[in-house]
C-alpha cells in the first residue's frame, strides 16, 4: 500500500496484515467486493474495546448501588448479591464471572436478579443519566485513569478505519445497553441505536407528558453466548462481515460471522500484557482453541498494540 | 418558502403545513433546533405506510401457509387458526383484528401461536427469502396492483423529505420485522436495522459453516400498544421527535413522541377515502379522539393526499 498507514497504533504483524487485507478485499477487489450496506461489524465491549479487569465497568456501578442499598437496609446484607457488595467480597464476585464462563450461570442469575431489583422502577432515561455521571466521574481502581479512558486506542482506531471504509459498527455486549449508550458515541463513534446489550424487562406507563419507559425489577436477557447472534439478527437483520471478541461468550457471534461467498474477519483479543494492562486467559480458553481451528485472527495486546490506551487527563 | 415544494404529493392544508413548519423549526430555527442525531422518526407500517385492508399484508402470507399445512394434514382443520385459513373464514380473521383493537387479544394469541408453529424451525434467512418472494409476486386482492405497490406515495415522499433533513426513519410495526425487511429499503428507504416489529422466539444453533438463527415455534412478542415505545427504546435508545400511526395500537408510540423542550410531530393517518383506498375508523376511534386533545396532526387520505399510490406495473 502506498497510502499513509491507517493503523499507526498497531504494530506490524499477522493481525494488522489480516485487517488491512480484509478491508482491501471487501472494498477494492472486484471478486470479493461487498456492498456498503452489508459491511456490518459487531464488537463485544468488555475486554474487547475497553478494560474489563479487575471486573467489568458495569459491575462497579452496580456493586456501589447494591452496597448503598445494603447500607440503608440491614436486612439486605444477609442475601446475595447485597452481602457480597456490602462486604466487598471480591471472591464471590470473581466466581460469578469464572463460573459464567465455565457455563454455570447460577451466581450470574443471582447477580442479575439483584441488579434488576436495584434499578427496578427507574425510568430508562434516569438510568442512563446515572450511568453517564458514574462513567464520567469514576476512576479505574488500578490503571490511574478514568473508566472512560480505559478504551483500547488501537481498537478505537480500528473502528474508525472500518467506518471510513463504509462499515457500520455495532457493540454487542453482555453489559446493559443503557449503561453504555451515554458514552459509546464519544468513546467509540458508535451511536446508541447501534448498541446491543443485556436488558432488564421494560414497561411503559402513559401520562400527560410523554409517558415513560421504566426498568422492571426482572431480568430481561443476558446478551452473551448464543444470545449474541440472536440479538444481532433481531437488531440488525444481517449476518456480520467482521466481529471482535475476547472470551468464550463471544464464540457464537464469531462463529456466526461467516459467509459462504464473502471474506470475513474474526478478531479475538488476547490479554497477554500484564505490564500495560492485564494478562489472563481465564474464560477465553475455548475461544482461543477455536481461533486456531477456525482461522480467527488472534490479536496479542502485547505484540500487536503499539499503544494500549489513549492520553489520560489523570496524567496531568 | 421560496424553494421548490418538497411534498408535491400532498395537497395544501393543515397537515402539509404542520409537516413543513415542524421540519423548518427543528432544522433551521435557532430556538428550536434539534441536532441530527436526535432527529428520530418512527412510523407504523400497516395502514400508515402501506395498505392494510382487507387485511394486513402479512396476514395473507401467513394464511396461505396455514392453508397449505391444513391441506396437507386434515387433523389441523379442526383447530384455529388452521380452520379459518383452510375455510377462508374471513369473519374469524376479521374478528382477530377488531377484538385486538378493542383490547382482547385471545384470538390474536391463537393466531400468533399458529404463526409460530407454521414457521417454527425455519432459519431466519429462509423466512426472509420466502417473504421476499411472496411480496414480489403477490397481487393485492382488490386494488389491481402488487402488494409492494400499495405503499402510500405521499408517505414515501415524506420519509424521503425527513431523511433529506437529517432524520433517521424507523418502522415500528405489529407485523414481523423479518417479514418486512426484504423490501423496506426499496419501498421506504429504510434499511433492515431500522425495522422494529413483532418477533417469534429465536434460537441459535452452531455448526461448521456459520451456524444459524432459527425461528422457534413460540411467540416472542407482539410489537403493538405499549410494546412500541419499549422496543423503540431497546432498539434506538432515544425518544422519537416525529411519529406516524393510524390506529389505537399506535397511541403509546405517539404519546411517547414528546419532548418538554423540543418541537415534535405526531401524525395520525385517517382512512377516509373509499374511492382511492378504503374508508374505516374501526380500531382507530380512541386514537382519533386523542388526536384532538393532544394536538396530533390528522392526515386525511382524501383531502391531504394528492395521489395515494405510485405507478403500478399492473397498469401496463
Amino acid at each position: 500500500m502506498d497510502v499513509k498507514d491507517p493503523l499507526p497504533s498497531w504494530n506490524a504483524g499477522a493481525a494488522k496484515t489480516a485487517i488491512l487485507e480484509f478491508v482491501e478485499s471487501v472494498t477494492r477487489l472486484e471478486a470479493s467486493f461487498v456492498p456498503r450496506a452489508e459491511r456490518i461489524a459487531t464488537f463485544d465491549a468488555d475486554g474487547t474495546l475497553w478494560c474489563e479487569k479487575p471486573f467489568p465497568v458495569e459491575a462497579d456501578f452496580i456493586l456501589r448501588r447494591l452496597a448503598e442499598m445494603a447500607e440503608a437496609d440491614s436486612k439486605l446484607r444477609d442475601g446475595q448479591p447485597w452481602k457480597a457488595a456490602y462486604e466487598h467480597d471480591k471472591e464471590w464476585l470473581g466466581k460469578v464471572i469464572t463460573e459464567h464462563y465455565a457455563g454455570d450461570d447460577t451466581k450470574a442469575q443471582t447477580l442479575l436478579g439483584g441488579i434488576a431489583a436495584a434499578f427496578g422502577g427507574i425510568g430508562v432515561e434516569d438510568f442512563e443519566a446515572q450511568s453517564d455521571s458514574f462513567l464520567r466521574s469514576t476512576q479505574h481502581p488500578t490503571l490511574g485513569r478514568g473508566y472512560i479512558e480505559t478504551a483500547y486506542a488501537p481498537m478505537v482506531e480500528l473502528l474508525g478505519y472500518l467506518e471510513a471504509n463504509g462499515f457500520s459498527n455495532h457493540i454487542v455486549s453482555g453489559s446493559d445497553a443503557g449503561f453504555m449508550r451515554p458514552i459509546t458515541e464519544e468513546l467509540f463513534g458508535i451511536p446508541p441505536e447501534r448498541v446491543i446489550g443485556s436488558a432488564s424487562a421494560l414497561g411503559y406507563a402513559s401520562d400527560d407528558t410523554g409517558g415513560s419507559v421504566t426498568r422492571k425489577a426482572a431480568v430481561g436477557f443476558l446478551d452473551d453466548g448464543p444470545q449474541k447472534p440472536i440479538h444481532i439478527w433481531s437488531g440488525v437483520g444481517r449476518r456480520p462481515l467482521c466481529a471482535g471478541g475476547n472470551s468464550n461468550g463471544d464464540i457464537p457471534m464469531l462463529d456466526f460471522t461467516r459467509h459462504a461467498d464473502k471474506p470475513c474477519l474474526r478478531l479475538l483479543v488476547l490479554h497477554d500484557d500484564a505490564e500495560r494492562e492485564f494478562a489472563y486467559t481465564s474464560g477465553a480458553e475455548e475461544a482461543l482453541e477455536r481461533a486456531g481451528t477456525r482461522g480467527w485472527t488472534v490479536v496479542s495486546m502485547k505484540n500487536d498494540f503499539a499503544t494500549v490506551f489513549g492520553a489520560s487527563s489523570a496524567a496531568d
